[in-house]
């Protein structure tokens, strides 16, 4: 893993802690301020707009019912310069959702820009090696 | 609406007309080859690498059950020079699914490099006005 790959991970970890922390305000503190920002909950419509999105997640830490989340097997994909994905499974319970995290780095940081999570199927096929290219 | 986004909306189109044609080599010819890819199609566990998603695509595509697929509200979204996504809705019958496509440019083309798709629920909040930053 590269020293770029294990600061676009972490920045993924810390967004996820911030999550199980419950804790909106560092969501903010991680979030692009630069690029336009969207997210989409799973089963949610698209939210687009950084006040849109970080409303969202004030709404759902602040619910009783905002779930346990646990990561697995996240990838770092580095797609420009100053831009990456990591793209991972979100385990909540039995359920699993596929996630797709958007990475700018501004600032001198890793910064989340977008987020998108939705259900896995428990009959969707198998996961292949990664395989770059 | 600014040149640019319309090239990455044209870019978008070009990629629901290739599915539309059940045409995987149109497809293969609009993803990106100088950065890495990954697909998450409804349902499935994230796919990672350009053989690997483009075996996905053929399959897909060579299925019956491929569906048609409606484009709604797609919304450009520059996150770097070099790198935007596309986010919007795809129509499938009276099924809605929220997709996120991020598109590289390279070789003076802005080619697909990431999709994500998941399905919206019938209860899910309204979607807010388009609110950049």
């Amino acid at each position: 893993m590269s020293g770029d790959d294990a600061q676009i991970l972490a920045a993924n970890r810390a967004f996820y802690d911030a999550f199980a922390a419950r804790d909106a305000e560092a969501i903010d503190a991680l979030w692009a301020r630069g690029a336009p920002s969207a997210c989409t909950h799973p089963g949610w419509p698209v939210l687009v707009g950084r006040a849109v999105v970080m409303q969202s997640w004030r709404d759902i830490l602040a619910s009783e019912s905002a779930p346990r989340i646990a990561i697995e097997r996240p990838r770092a994909l580095r797609i420009a310069t100053d831009v990456a994905m990591v793209v991972c499974v979100e385990r909540i319970g039995r359920t699993a959702l596929a996630a797709t995290n958007l990475f700018v780095h501004e600032e001198g940081a890793w910064r989340i820009v977008h987020h998108h999570a939705g259900p896995m199927q428990a009959d969707a096929p198998e996961e292949p090696d990664r395989q770059l290219n």
